[in-house]
């Protein structure tokens, strides 16, 4: 029925799948999408949000790549906010929410408008190899279909097991059929297979919500965008609220665990860390009154809301009854249930860097397939695992990023150096660069890069390019230009910064706290020089000037560890001594013991900075 | 979990569940729709289109009443065509394409906006029954809701059976998962169930088409809309295209009969006559050397194209080898292959006019279930089932439409007095007063009805009132004003209508064949006293005046048939010497063999158009 034998055959149409297929077939690679089901291109499984902390940073360096989680994310977003301003600009997040309906829809028809990209409905069962090499699939109606790569990304559809209190049923997602075959060959050809547990909180009627007893979190006054490219900003957004829980809300869901799937035996895999369920929470922090929640719409018209935060696995009558304890929940009307869904995965050490397996040649893994959580994880390995089957079925080179140029870099090398025994979701704490990887120059980073490779577009390097220039123009102009003391001493005072008594480069006067560029524009002769430069411009050199000390710092500090990789720790050493080491890192190395630094580092969830800490203190 | 007891549960969120929920919510009644997933609420399963010929005037009823499917099928429509304009008023047939994706989306916000109506995501597998009346339902999550009635819209859900060649997959679409328990639980309680088959073509990539091969069906140069009340008239539409098999494609589906399981006895159960499978025509009608497909676009945006006539069940690939050689497809690539479907449903001689089932008080039947196809079909039942679910729970009379009012009268009266054996669908030809059931008229029927039930909005009852108070007067005047031949016969003799003699009255007048309001209005005092009526009100009062008579007649013969009814047949009667008898008709007399007329009309799939013929012949 198909004769067509593709470059790169892509399994699955989430986040994961819609990159790697964007991908490679915007490079130039025949490529074919194999999807379920049509309709469902392109689902938020879980909250329907992109970005956030180290999150943000990832799409952005996927839009500065030519993917499109970003420019999906712009179109469909009912708010933006950029979260930590008032932190530093390592730690700036963009985050979109999103409407649910739409975001999908978009994604479908960005994929439809993209060359070379064909697609097709039907469940893959399992695949062609040939000499250990992949050479396409096969599927539920019988099809065989070549392929000179293949890419899963599966998400949580592998044997998806769906556990709401003792019950449990077959699927991918709720309502949705689960996909089988694949996992039992690839264990047969030799893959270690596990199984990773997820979970989604109920979704609920906005009618029935008192939103006078939360409190409101709007979108930002001046939205930006994810994308590089112009995109429309927005000119109106939707609120989030956030509520807590409280002692009777705990009490009511303690009083189901004994009928918890998590807590009696049912469900054995590891949930995310990270976004536990809310019976998780209330047991692993028992000394803990209240928890947040966040409370989404899900578009610009549904009344739809999803309750982040509130994710569960009890029995629903639970759910609920707990539910209506939370401040404005009184008369809450529930849409659809919590859930906890397991699914199987393969521990990530089977892989390259460049997201191909080991054991089958041409065969990559992106997303929830590689035990890893979130839209942004899984496109960004989507968009790696795109580029690399292209490249490999066109004789091209590898590509892959490194810890110092991306997030994704950072994501990658821990999947496959460290791999996970729970599902692994990117902080800024695992990036040792953070300061480099920021979300303001991701374009900066990585659209070169991009448009070498054939991926991102003509337009795109342009961009980037005046970006650059008029940036350095301005950081010279700023290295440049003397400030006298009659001049700046009463900016200086202003912010209680003391003051000069010789002419200082404005660059120096820029490094002080509390300084900004936006203070010495109220110098007439400044002003004038930077006025003509965008946002985008200003904040790069201001960034570049301001930062330069610490990333240097922080280069040395990574130099250090490198060296320093073979020091001891003692079997009794005492980590619950060392106050800033991460409650993560503690549990592990108490349950661990790592005999050296080195291995300490190798442990999945143990961060640079944990390790940093133990260097610290061991010397 | 939801301690809330309904008025109303409406089970499945197709057309016919929406429609019965949103009745029966608009009435008043606390009412509970569930669906297996809130994601997929309004699918239109099989072509992105509604109405046509009969149908059509189906959902200008259900919107006269204040049903949703009209102002749902405008809000996503992509083109609008009157069907049938060159025949008589009795055969005009609204008809729009839609945004598939558009019209689910409309469909869920509609709902979303309608009181009284709760919204449950889960799949139900029994009901709850006390005393031989329904009390409830059970979810697959073990959930007890109670409700007083319950309407079951369970479309192709109920042990949903996919078939391609020789492929069988449980689900109720493909990519969905199928229900089941309902069947069961029914048949021992004494129900009697059937298994019906349908089917849908495969979807395919508009940009692998080649439309200069095809002849483009554009929308109408004024489109209408469905719904009496004003909507946004279509500014621009989107073209359907006509092609058509040809030996080659036969002969290549030919070659695939073997594995079809249409032909080889895997599956039994009878589709739908009235939209068979290509391999169905082909094997009935051998001597057709070719069949018209109908290239329907999928929505505003999407390259997704619907081959409309191409159903299919053979195996994919023989799907796929004849489709190419059909004009314009030599490249079509295949988004997804057609498949059949089996599903359970319910002789609907099982229930009463009201949609009620005669075994178990206060539980409802609406749509696929009852052996019916089609949206609108299932829509106008839903319809009927809500309010009637809503008014038994009040304490309130049953409502029903007769054959005289209504083409819905005509589906449920046809249903559940014949029963069906294979997938009903509504003509023009199954209504014995079509010319009463015009599409121009479902307003001045039904609304007034609806509103004294509760149903229809004032806004509704006073903009009929106001069209059939304006339409009186126009009528009058035409009637009252007198043509001299002088004025007169110029236009008559524009239409080669033979010249008067003396003065006659306007509206006797227009009766001549040809003869159209417009023309008299080419008399300036005419058209002075007709110039400040609506389209809407001039079309009314000149069908009224022209058609009178027929509908008279009309009348008349239906008194007759009732009358003659007990009129024997002979057994060996030649059918096949009655040219006008219908196809079907002729089949079944064949092999039913009916001893009286009276036999014959109660057959399902016979019409009061072939005992006509028949009388005729016997007389």
């Amino acid at each position: 029925m198909i004769n067509e034998i593709y470059d790169v055959i892509v399994v699955g149409a989430g986040h994961a799948g819609s990159e790697a297929a964007a991908a490679a077939a915007n490079l130039g690679s025949k490529t074919l999408l194999i999807t379920m089901n049509m309709q469902t291109i392109g689902q938020m499984s879980c909250n329907p949000a992109m970005g956030g902390i180290a999150k943000g940073q990832i799409v952005r360096e996927i839009d500065a790549m030519g993917g499109y989680s970003g420019i999906i994310a712009d179109k469909s977003a009912i708010q933006f906010k950029m979260l930590n301003l008032s932190k530093g600009p390592a730690m700036w997040s963009p985050r979109t929410q999103n409407d649910r309906m739409l975001f999908a829809e978009e994604w479908r028809i960005a994929l439809e408008k993209t060359p070379n990209l064909d697609f097709f409905q039907d469940m893959v069962k399992s695949l062609i190899i040939e000499n250990n090499r992949v050479a396409g699939v096969i599927t539920s109606l019988g099809l065989e279909i070549r392929g000179k790569s293949v890419v899963l990304t599966n998400g949580t559809f592998l044997n998806g097991l769906i556990h709401v209190g003792d019950k449990q049923l077959g699927g991918g997602r709720m309502g949705e059929p689960r996909a089988f075959g694949i996992t039992e060959q690839l264990v047969t050809l030799g893959f270690e297979s596990g199984r990773m547990k997820t979970g989604t909180p109920p979704r609920v009627d906005g009618r029935s919500l008192d939103y006078s007893k939360m409190e409101e979190q709007k979108g930002d006054e001046n939205p930006k965008n994810f994308s590089y490219l112009e995109s429309p900003k927005l000119t109106k957004q939707i609120s989030c609220h956030i509520v807590y829980t409280n002692e009777t809300v705990h009490e009511i869901l303690r009083e189901g665990f004994d009928r918890s799937p998590m807590f009696n035996g049912t469900i054995q895999s590891i949930g995310p860390r990270y976004c536990p369920s809310i019976e998780d929470k209330i047991n692993r922090f028992a000394e803990r009154e209240r928890h947040q929640l966040f409370v989404e719409p899900e578009g610009w018209r549904t009344v739809e809301i999803y309750v982040n935060g509130f994710s569960s696995s009890l029995p629903e009558d639970v759910q609920i009854k707990a539910m209506r304890h939370i401040p404005g929940f009184a008369n809450a009307k529930v849409f659809r249930p919590g859930y906890a869904i397991e699914y199987d995965y393969f521990p990530p050490t089977q892989l390259n860097h460049t997201l191909e397996t080991k054991l089958i040649e041409n065969l990559y893994f992106a997303g929830q397939i590689n035990g890893t959580t979130g839209y942004e994880e899984a496109a960004g390995q989507g968009l790696i695992a795109g580029i690399n089957a292209h490249n490999k079925v066109h004789e091209k080179e590898a590509f892959t990023l490194s810890r110092d140029e991306a997030y994704i870099g950072v994501l990658i090398d821990d999947l496959i150096t460290k791999g996970t025994d729970e599902p692994y979701r990117m902080f800024t704490s695992r990036a040792e660069y953070r300061l480099l990887l920021r979300q303001d120059n991701a374009d900066i980073r990585l659209t070169e890069k991009s448009y070498h490779l054939g991926l991102a577009k003509e337009e795109r390097l342009i961009k980037v390019q005046d970006k650059i220039a008029k940036s350095n123009q301005l950081e010279s102009f700023l290295r440049d230009t003397s400030l006298k003391p009659g001049i700046i001493n009463p900016i200086l005072e202003s912010i209680s910064s003391a003051a000069v008594d010789q002419a200082y480069r404005s660059a120096q006067i820029l490094t002080r706290p509390n300084m900004t560029l936006a203070k010495l524009e109220e110098i007439d002769f400044i002003k004038e020089a930077t006025q003509h430069y965008s946002t985008e411009v200003k904040e790069q050199a201001e960034i570049n000037i301001k930062y330069r000390g610490y990333i240097e710092k922080e280069r040395d500090n990574v130099a250090k560890l490198s060296r320093l990789e073979t020091i001891k720790i003692a079997d009794d050493f005492n980590y619950d001594n060392l106050k800033s080491l991460s409650a993560e890192a503690k549990q592990k190395f108490n349950k661990i013991r790592p005999k050296t630094i080195a291995q300490a580092a190798r442990i999945s969830g143990v961060s640079p900075a944990d390790i940093n800490i133990l260097l610290i203190y061991l010397k």
